[in-house]
């Protein structure tokens, strides 16, 4: 039988999804936790790789299994025997003609930056930073030359492995929530002279058909390039146009990507989003 | 001069705040980084101590320089040296009779705690976890028996070194935030016949004079027991009255507890919280 996983993970920790020689990934963590509970080697397909130190809100894999066992069972079984920084949100058995990958219809990713004089402490390592004011509407005027389907190459690592660079994202959301009160702290970080900000969480959330290797962390570099006003919002456009990796910024910090999962269509009857969700500002 | 700081941290990585011969606690790496951006040794003196694992999202701290320079130059210089989580805030320079801890007027905590069948993953480490549903109403009458000046000797850890076990708690504030869409998710790690539970994150605030050794964490124990029914919210009572640790239950994990920071008049002119106060759910 099939089985479906929704699994959730801080990946400060870990090198990246994918299984690796170290053992040291997500993938390796998981597979080793559903092998101890079901005696028996577990290989899992999943929706999208992420890289070192991007976290997962709702990663989905599936594997094949002769064990029956019920939805709780596999989860709380598995949670046992992975690292407390992993966890099975849910599972769900599904036909055979189920795949993590090939029946997902696009994904979803966040990054979360904060903005502020001074650098992130608790949340260090949870979210990207930002020491100069953006504009959110310079942004988002940059972000709209990405929607619909492109050849995206400038947003492509070399070391991606996809078969075509041509995606299309369906749209790229800018909100930011205000640190209530945290300005006036921050105010004694400022040098005179230094631009006036607010401090604040800025949310970026993609939302396309699939995503090339860096592409999000590619994007979120031209992105703060024009929050920051180094370059036009128009420039994005020319960026796009040079299908070149040269032409772009150097990728952002992994450090506030979310992987918020793939979707699928209703008829799986899969959960859409988990309650680590929640955890983000 | 005398210089106060505001200093944010998240405490997994170190053995509390207090200077230890190992050198891995936040009082040291502070004191370390402060050292060498004054290119001086600096010792520093708190307004309130935390344990192994406990997290401060507004510490103050006081020390005495020689050397003159700017808040944002304490401000930045000092988080150059300081671990990536750990973080001042701000810096106020302040009148020579200022002292972090005999200065306060009082002291802020806030638990976190995330209900749900699944423990946390993306959030280890920071929130404490139940897996049973609590009734907010019980634990809020529970809490009621604790306001006022009391003796609070059933709630201290053995270490204690308080001179007087004589506290006043001034406010206990129950909170929580339902978790959209998680429990959709949860429901497949639920046991068949399992008492309903929607996912939310508890919050916890106490507001009090001081605190003793493990205080709050004896607190949350007892209000736990009383939000799963195990016993009565009157029971808070007995506890406290026996005036000793046998009574109360035990001490709950570190994990989502948050040193809000101490209270000053406002004369001192400090700032009454930093922004890393709004990464909390």
């Amino acid at each position: 039988m099939r089985i479906a996983l929704g699994v959730s993970y801080n990946g400060q920790a870990y090198n990246g999804w994918q299984s690796q020689s170290s053992g040291n990934t997500v993938q390796d963590k998981l597979e080793a936790a559903l092998g101890r509970f079901a005696t028996e080697k577990v290989s899992t397909v999943c929706a999208g790789r992420t890289d070192a130190g991007v976290h997962g809100l709702m990663q989905v894999v599936h594997f094949d299994t002769e064990l029956e066992r019920a939805p709780y069972s596999w989860v709380r079984g598995t949670n046992t025997f992975l690292p407390p920084d992993i966890a099975v949100q849910w599972a769900h058995p599904v036909a055979e003609d189920f795949h993590s990958r090939f029946c997902a219809t696009g994904r979803r990713y966040a990054y979360v930056l904060l903005q502020s004089p001074v650098r992130p402490s608790v949340e260090a390592g949870r979210v990207g930073w930002m020491f100069y004011p953006l504009d959110g509407e310079a942004m988002q005027q940059g972000a709209s030359y990405l929607l619909g389907e492109h050849d995206f190459s400038s947003f492509r690592a070399s070391a991606c492995q996809a078969k075509s660079p041509v995606k299309t994202l369906y749209d790229i959301r800018i909100t930011r929530r205000l640190i209530s009160g945290g300005s006036q702290a921050a105010a004694s970080a400022m040098r005179p002279g230094d631009e006036p900000m607010e401090c604040c969480y800025w949310r970026f959330e993609f939302d396309g058909s699939a995503f090339l290797h860096h592409m999000v962390r590619n994007i979120m570099g031209c992105l703060i390039n024009i929050g920051q006003k180094q370059c036009p919002p128009e420039w994005m456009q020319q960026v796009l146009d040079a299908r070149s990796r040269d032409a772009a910024a150097p990728t952002f910090a992994p450090d506030g990507l979310y992987f918020l999962g793939p979707m699928y269509e209703e008829k799986w009857g899969l959960p859409t989003r988990t309650a680590a969700y929640d955890w983000l500002p």
